[in-house]
């Protein structure tokens, strides 16, 4: 089983809405606690369970939104889910993370039915333009992590151009641009692009050096099935206003197709003015 | 008053979180079904108010994710709230409108506060190139509707450049652009801009004409308050693949700030290949 599997696992209880979850210390940022991308994944596993067991034909979530309520810790969790809808073209759940008798993740998925190899009928965007993968770079660590984190479990590469903001010389473009694996080689499936969607820093960093920026609203919209091989991703900052700041990030497949788009907004806090 | 503060109107049970609402005829679509942003916008009246009363400090929702589950009718329903979260930041809501016992829309509510006239301190987009609002046209009515219905609320014209779709010209640009006022003269604030966000017809009708486009999955994140006066909106199409399209709304208030960005997942059927 890929460490991705094995981590997003949910075992359904007897009432069959339940479902029991061990959040994974390899799938975390600093300060230890699980990444938004891989709650929201887990999450969308769950969903989509208890979505089949009530007779959905759906099988790939096509649009999640996620509100992060609270960080949970890294260990047991639950996932209590309700459908809503089981229709035709889509079905639709709630569904909620829940430890320690607290909510943490509140969601909404729907599921939809993706054709493997399907081209668009119209529109999308060509991949963003990006430095071969040999020559992009990992972002060094933050911050010294006892034990495994996210960085063991998945392959990020950055464009150069974008690092600067390591050198404390942030190239002011608010957008940064990598690469993106497994880092046990498992390709990346719909339900993973959940995941990939959250998974690189704040595009703001790229802008301001601020303390972390906690995402508020996460959405996701899948568009297709990966092809098998490496994503290349585009995550953009749009407005900083009022302490918030809205972002957007677009995945491409290796067949050159957009499969992923997703929005955030997230709470930032500028340094004072100079 | 006004006509939009009226029809949105929530009545607090002694529970103090369910509210009735009463689904006004003036803010339906052709088929006598209410308006989803009209949905979405009283939903979000309601878990304010429902966030208010638990003492959440922000007035204002800033996110709000909703799924389309069933299209209510016009007449009385509930909408069911549950407050996850108060914060100094922002607090969390999840609402339901809920009629003859089925839930129609599920929504997840941020607020947070924003500043009147506050400016981007990065990022933003020029408004959309539209011509004045004098050289804007009206969308014919599509069906026949008895009695009143959401054109006679809400006053929209089209940059002309966009509507050959209704003379069986589609531009195939998956754009349309125009100018919004509320047909009273309300100004628009930043509840009613969650209506706005959905108030235009699919932006498909532009490439391809198909039957209804319903709204599967919709995100309104609200970055500023409007100055009074009004708005101009840009409705474009990203990807249509798999029965499925996503769309994106820009509105820009009459002081050329970006006052709300949105994303929508919606299906569709194409005609059969000729």
């Amino acid at each position: 089983v890929a460490a991705f599997d094995q981590a997003t696992a949910v075992h359904p209880r007897a009432d069959g809405t339940t479902f029991d979850v061990a959040l994974d210390q390899a799938w975390t940022i600093p300060g230890a606690r699980p990444n938004g991308g891989y709650l929201l994944a887990t999450v969308a596993r769950a969903a989509t369970a208890a979505a089949t067991a009530a007779g959905a034909p759906q099988p790939h979530p096509i649009a999640v939104n996620v509100q992060f309520l609270r960080s949970p810790a890294v260990g047991p969790a639950t996932v209590e889910t309700e459908v809503l809808r089981t229709g035709r073209t889509a079905s639709q759940v709630r569904a909620r993370l829940v430890q320690d008798g607290s909510p943490c993740v509140e969601a909404l998925v729907t599921l939809g039915t993706l054709h493997a190899g399907s081209e668009p009928w119209w529109g999308g965007a060509p991949p963003v333009a990006l430095a071969p993968e040999e020559a992009c770079l990992p972002m060094p660590p933050m911050l010294d992590v006892d034990g495994p984190s996210l960085r063991d479990s998945i392959s990020v590469t950055f464009d150069p151009s974008v690092l600067g903001f390591m050198r404390e010389e942030p190239s002011g473009e608010g957008e940064l641009k990598a690469w993106f694996r497994f880092a046990d080689g498992r390709d990346v499936d719909p339900l993973a692009l959940l995941f990939v969607a959250d998974a690189l820093p704040p595009a703001t960093f790229t802008i301001v050096n601020t303390g972390w920026v906690p995402t508020l609203d996460l959405t996701v919209y899948v568009r297709a099935v990966p092809a098998p091989g490496p994503l290349r991703m585009r995550f953009r900052a749009r407005i900083i206003q009022d302490g918030l700041v809205d972002e957007i990030c677009e995945i491409w497949d290796s067949a050159d197709r957009q499969v992923a788009l997703a929005t955030q907004l997230a709470a930032l806090r500028l340094p004072p003015p100079s």
